[in-house]
């Protein structure tokens, strides 16, 4: 897992007077108790923990100005943690530190139906946004598996399966209130949709995985729920077969709202763990949105595409219930791959690549899992060219440790000479820092560099991720 | 129009030398001319003209490098100019220095039609690019009124009419090339779709207008032609009326590919310049893509909204022509508004509020206009609620300048009490520079500089513009 060999050795010192200054602040919203700190560093990598030394619970913009300016003048670092749910160790107290739980701050600030934003603190989940403004007739798309924190997804720049149709955290962000490290609040921009009225603040903040600053509140776009909702299964032969479907739909301007890849491995733990019975082939899983008359021809040209591309059993799912039925399916993929091989870790990497190169990407990755023996399945966000492979490990053997990284670098270095990235959507947190290089080059990881040394002179926040200092 | 008393004392003194290292190098590719110089210092804004001290024709991203290296050895501005079409003062050399022309960048570098993306060097036009493409199937759909650059595209964050579908330069820029006031190149990102490997450096030079680096190539999105096209036209009695129809439109989901207000005056000037013969009230002007059968419906939608409220005169333009004549003549409304007083000159400005705040605004500010006497016209994105007052000026008469600058100053404090920006697309330049602060308060403005004393330590990179350098 490329975890750092001694990294006890990392830890800064922590003053007692700070400790004592935000027990003092925060009374029983600061905490020093282990079970709590160990609770805060760890997430859903097969990292060991790494915990902070104090965790206090904000519940306000307020609080995090009073812990940034504590931690800055200590040089003490600060970390925010959201939901937890953070895949690539992007939240672990590497170099110790205080952890800051927004989870508290969960509050709805402001709905703007007309608009089509919502204003909400940063600890509030995506499932929480999604029930509260139900009654709009409006939703928020982003999807990653977990139900993450807005502030959290805000930090990764994260996705997931809508991300063809709505876009990721990226373009979904309207605004920021982010805290630095010497305690300004920074309010990124305005509600309008659109503005070019100077810097992108709110973009330099997105994806920065809280090294540039906490995330307090976020503005983001919602969607009206669709009129009409519709999805299909189709098996193939091949990926490439599916990998060339997709591309024709989306040429042909189709506009697919979900399409997922699993592979036939996939298949088989959805088969077993959610006791359906698809083939056990490479399947795309589709899902239309739109008008009734507008998905019913949305999911027969696709029908239509994916025949010509070999496509079999294309099954269409209108009713809401087969709907569901195949869509809980693929959100257990996780889970359901876990269950291939009781007692094993889930060891889960996340490229994307130009979806020219995809199927190709898929194949020769492929071709590495088939000679190490264990059990791993293959799902993407084929639409995006975005795909996850997670690798079933025995936790005790280093030696499979070393090969599910082996594959993991070969799958990274693949990906970049394909002009794609070391992580879709995941972060790079710890676990990715080791391509950062790779990827932008001297130069434009210099030009990170830099933004991070004047932003956070004293390396306190969330120190230690995506690069190193220097 | 609020220019510097002075600007002549705010130039930089050009050694001698560096004018003879540029001439060395580049030969009859620089120029010292006075009517060069003119030619690049003089936008599409009221502005007088400011002259750069010279003026460069580069070819490639390396004559950018060595260009920028001899301006920062001696602290000489350098300012991009692509096509000349700015609005605002952007590229005006208010304190002299050296132009770097792009314009003879113009090769396409790589399309991939199965990424839908292309990467050009920075002088490509939009029209450029979409004639180049046409036979893919693709279109690049980012359209301000000329045909601008889309390295300069990128430095404003343009957008246009088709934005409410297709988004503006922030989502339609995949990646750029941009040389530091250093010399350094940098790739900003890959060609991945989506990505959440650090920074977005990307972002961080779309709308920076020249003051972080000089962008020498663009990746961006392309997309499907749309299989079927059809416009509609509807009349109303009152702003309010148009803007609620959009509102539900949107909120209906019907996925607007343009929708364009007229007010009365921008309807009676385009029916006067394109002999046509619109009723004279507002208007709006809705463009749909999809499949025939869709943008059937969508228009049907559309038709029944706009009937509900108060719409009049709803026609319906499937025909290619009918539908060229309506958009030609929208495309139109800026030298149609200046035919209706011959001898004016066009002062416009650009604000962008949320939708719901829209309506009011626009009311408001037709009161102001009122009151003026000169002739105005207001046409608006109005799905993205945006959008620009034209008001016609005697140029010799400072009275009408400064009233026109109050009514601007009363437009954009009406928009930023809306929680709106100074700027939807034309970019900061000179003329908005008085608005940042109100915009983005101490802190967020404070970041901007921040960042600019960080890439650009010497203030050479297009100085003076967006916002004051201390």
């Amino acid at each position: 897992m490329n975890a750092p060999a001694h990294p006890e050795s990392l830890r800064r010192e922590v003053p007692a007077a700070l400790i004592d200054a935000l027990l003092a602040r925060f009374g029983d919203r600061a905490s020093v108790a282990q079970a709590v700190r160990d609770h805060h560093g760890r997430d859903e990598s097969p990292y060991p923990t790494m915990a902070p030394d104090a965790v206090v619970f904000a519940e306000s913009t307020d609080d995090v100005v009073a812990v940034a300016k504590l931690c800055n003048e200590h040089h003490v670092p600060l970390i925010p943690f959201g939901a937890g749910s953070s895949l690539e160790g992007n939240f672990l107290a590497i170099e110790g530190g205080v952890s800051l739980d927004v989870s508290r701050m969960n509050a709805i600030v402001a709905i703007h139906p007309e608009d089509l934003t919502a204003t909400v603190q940063a600890g509030v989940t995506r499932k929480q946004l999604n029930s509260e403004i139900r009654d709009t007739g409006l939703f928020f798309p982003i999807d990653p598996g977990a139900d993450a924190s807005l502030g959290g997804m805000a930090a990764t720049r994260a996705s997931g399966t809508n991300a063809v149709r709505y876009g990721t955290m990226r373009e979904n962000v309207v605004a920021l209130t982010v805290v630095t490290a010497d305690g300004r609040v920074i309010r990124t921009t305005r509600r309008a949709r659109k503005s070019s009225a100077g810097y992108d603040l709110t973009r330099l903040f997105v994806g920065s995985e809280g090294t540039l600053g906490i995330i307090t509140e976020v503005t983001v776009r919602l969607y009206p729920q669709p009129e009409a909702v519709s999805a299909a299964v189709c098996n193939f032969n091949t990926v490439d077969d599916a990998v060339k479907s997709v591309i024709e739909a989306i040429q042909m301007g189709v506009p697919l709202a979900r399409v997922e890849l699993l592979d036939a491995m996939g298949v088989k733990a959805v088969n077993a763990y959610s006791k359906i019975s698809l083939r056990e082939t490479p399947i795309l899983l589709f899902e239309f949105h739109g008008s009734p008359a507008s998905v019913a021809e949305q999911a027969a040209t696709v029908q239509e595409i994916t025949k010509e591309n070999g496509g079999m059993d294309f099954e269409w799912a209108s009713q809401a219930e087969d709907r569901n039925r195949l869509w809980t399916a693929r959100h257990n993929t996780y889970f359901a791959t876990l269950q291939l091989r009781p007692g094993a870790r889930s060891c889960t990497t996340d490229v994307c690549v130009p979806i020219s190169r995809l199927a190709e990407c898929i194949r020769e990755t492929g071709a590495d899992l088939a000679t190490a023996g264990f059990i791993s399945s293959i799902i993407g966000h084929v639409g995006d060219g975005n795909f996850h492979v997670q690798m079933l490990i025995n936790p005790d053997d280093p030696a499979e440790w070393d090969l599910a990284e082996s594959i993991n670098r070969k799958l990274v270095t693949r990906a970049l000479a394909m002009d794609g990235t070391c992580t879709g959507e995941h972060g790079v947190g710890l676990h990715k820092m080791q391509f950062m290089l790779d990827e932008h080059g001297e130069d434009g990881l210099g030009l990170m560099r830099q933004l991070k040394h004047t932003l956070d002179p004293n390396n306190i926040m969330n120190p230690g991720k995506i690069f190193s200092w220097a």
